[in-house]
């Protein structure tokens, strides 16, 4: 078990829980409560530089935090109605700045629905943000768990904004890189209609905030799965800049700087309703594959076939994020 | 206007607002919202290095930051019902110091009857903080506005605790001040019982988060009024350290690391009253001074009497504290 999840649990059997409580730790994206008698969502997400996001352009940042914040409540099944954040921002930021964060922000919570209640901020030599926010939920909540063998797995959107988002952070410098990339954006999505579909048919959904192997992984350990994925949806900008840096474009699927999709899984009776339902509503969604028994995970290429169910490699555990990419190359290049 | 406040008020001009929020911005320690029909009300408070609490002790550092989380919805009101954080510690600190931080946490949120519903976590070379908590809100809130000239104004303890648990951080390296206070603990409180006997007889009541003498000048800008105080109960450890440092003991009134206290108002009709039930339920507060006319910012004391109302000093402002200690005495020798 790494230190972080260690602590975690650490910290966690001290803590008083509550009959209110209706999902147990990890077992949903946000925390799903009974409130005076109604069903409350709640989930907090803290951002720092330590995330990756590009800094260039305030309003992106800000509209990504708030994106990210607002994405588990959509995970679970609620519907975000009070948003509050704590705002550090950093000393040298100007006045300019922070208002175009703030832009950023507040067109989340506009498009979202969702009231600002203020929270706390602060100045300081780094920026950190911490956003928190208060849904409603109405009928069953969707949790991580859930998934049977046979599903369908799908997702909202195309896989690797996050990581092209981190890999623009780490590489903005590169000339190439730089000349390529210079006017692209990346606006991490919100899926408010997607997410009302979603619930009507699944019950387990997560969203892929630490990448999409990484929300694989966390569906199959609390549903006691596996899974198998091909032909994955990458990005276009991903598929590209992994070229011109001569890294594999897995890693766009295995990277965990997540592009904040939801991924759940639908019952086989179910897929082709809610494929005509989508299509109705003109909502698109990306099939990545099925859900296997306990133990397997495997990636399915045109040209070949990669088994995951040994890869254990964490960006975290390495201090400098060029080791960590030489590791997963080596890794997919062996098995 | 000062720059943060400026900032805030900037990011709050772009925010959505909605009919279910019940308080303006400032108006209200905590958030008070109505959902789904029925009153919630919500604060987060971050704390960080820069907020002066001692480390040597994980299980206080751990009941203060929770304390203080909660301390803002008792100060309008609520009773804490869930209770979330981000923890982000620092990489130096072992299991043990992070077990025994959980523990202060938990021992708050036992004694204020509030679960823990999880959050996020971290780890980084340097350490940080953010509460948030739900409370729910029967009848009407306390805010920070109504008080009226001639109001009583009372607090719930001594005055002092956040400036020695600051001062101990600033100079707990100077010999003398380790010998003497060595053993000594700040805990800051929980007014549970407190806040439910001053929600009957007041409507005007904060935390001194900042402190009391920021506490008294945010009632008073938020209610149109001043105030003058007198013989005010400084804790004793505080006297005696504002001695060995040769510090003005005023400093504990005016510091801006404030014990976490409720301080409020009572109409002169209700005064008697209030006491004869505070002493049947064997609670105590103090009684501060009185609510004076806009302008009127006064502490009298048995030897003199201080004209606060050009008091502008804030301990932001200066990089290195003992300029600004300094400042504060200079201030104090003058008026």
């Amino acid at each position: 078990m790494n230190r972080e999840r260690e602590l975690i649990e650490l910290i966690n059997k001290h803590m008083p829980r509550s009959s209110s409580q209706l999902n147990t730790i990890f077992e949903s994206d946000s925390e799903i409560l009974m409130f005076q008698g109604k069903g409350l969502v709640y989930n907090i997400d803290e951002f720092s530089e330590t995330d990756l996001l590009r800094e260039d352009d305030p309003y992106a940042l800000g509209w990504n935090m708030a994106a990210g914040s607002i994405s588990d409540i959509l995970a679970s099944g609620g519907r975000p109605k009070f948003y509050a954040h704590s705002m550090v921002v950093r000393d040298s930021w100007t006045m300019d700045f922070v208002e175009k964060l703030a832009q950023g922000i507040a067109g989340v919570l506009k498009e979202a629905g969702a009231a600002f209640i203020g929270g706390d901020f602060g100045i300081s030599p780094t920026w950190r943000y911490t956003g928190s926010v208060i849904g409603d939920m109405n009928g069953q909540a969707m949790l991580r768990s859930g998934a049977k063998v046979r599903d369908g797995i799908y997702l909202t959107g195309p896989i690797g904004g996050g990581n092209v988002e981190a890999a623009l952070k780490l590489y903005g410098q590169n000339l190439l890189v730089k000349q390529l990339t210079g006017p692209w954006k990346t606006f991490f999505p919100l899926r408010i209609k997607e997410a009302e579909l979603i619930k009507r048919y699944s019950h387990c959904c997560i969203d892929t905030s630490d990448g999409v192997f990484n929300a694989l992984g966390i569906i199959s350990e609390m549903s006691g799965t596996g899974f198998a994925v091909s032909s994955l949806p990458y990005v276009k900008s991903g598929l590209l800049l992994a070229k011109v840096l001569n890294l594999p474009k897995e890693m766009l699927f295995l990277g965990e700087c997540g592009e904040y999709e939801l991924l759940f899984t639908l019952g086989e009776e179910v897929e082709d309703e809610f494929a005509r339902e989508a299509g109705d509503k003109k909502l698109r969604f990306h099939k990545l594959g099925q859900v296997k028994e306990q133990g397997i995970k495997s990636l399915c290429q045109k040209d070949r076939t990669f088994d995951l169910s040994t890869y254990t490699l964490r960006a975290r555990d390495y201090a400098d994020p060029m080791d960590y990419l030489r590791n997963v190359a080596d890794f997919l290049a062996k098995v």
